[in-house]
């Protein structure tokens, strides 16, 4: 099984309100020093076989045709090996 | 500036309807070969300053206290490089 991680966010250009809400609230709750935040999608796929590049091709397709809004979202995929349950870090670890 | 990336997923062991939804369309979508899918948000934090330790302690109490709720979510926080606007991928760069 391999772990292919799909994200997907707003083109540069189109206006992102969550995240400009996000971005406003950061001050009033203590955090400065954040110029912009950008929210989106991520997507975890487990494959149930290798990922290899016609396996990747075809999660490209998937992203390209389900998962994104090809017109006002850009995404990109990458492989990551299948983590083992403990590197889930539930208090934030940092990679 | 630097670029760091908050990554939101449900906990293993919470139920996540919208993967499921999104598991059981590849089918009839013609995309066989998916074990599992997980559905989450991504946040793209850009930092006035250095993404240093004391930025990153800040960026972690942000996850945090504000945006995962970590009674049933996990979150992991990672520093990317400023990437030029060329880097984000339109058609699918594979990172």
């Amino acid at each position: 099984m391999a772990r292919v991680v799909i994200d997907v966010m707003l083109k540069p250009e189109i206006l992102d309100p969550q995240g400009q809400a996000v971005q406003r609230a950061l001050p009033r709750l203590g955090f400065d020093g954040v110029a912009d935040v950008r929210q989106g999608k991520r997507f975890e796929l487990e494959l149930e076989g290798p990922a290899d590049e016609a396996a990747l091709a075809r999660v490209r397709e998937m992203a390209e045709t389900f998962l994104a809004n090809t017109v006002i979202e850009d995404f990109t995929v990458r492989v990551e090996e299948s983590t083992a349950p403990a590197d889930t870090a539930g208090t934030g670890g940092t990679r």
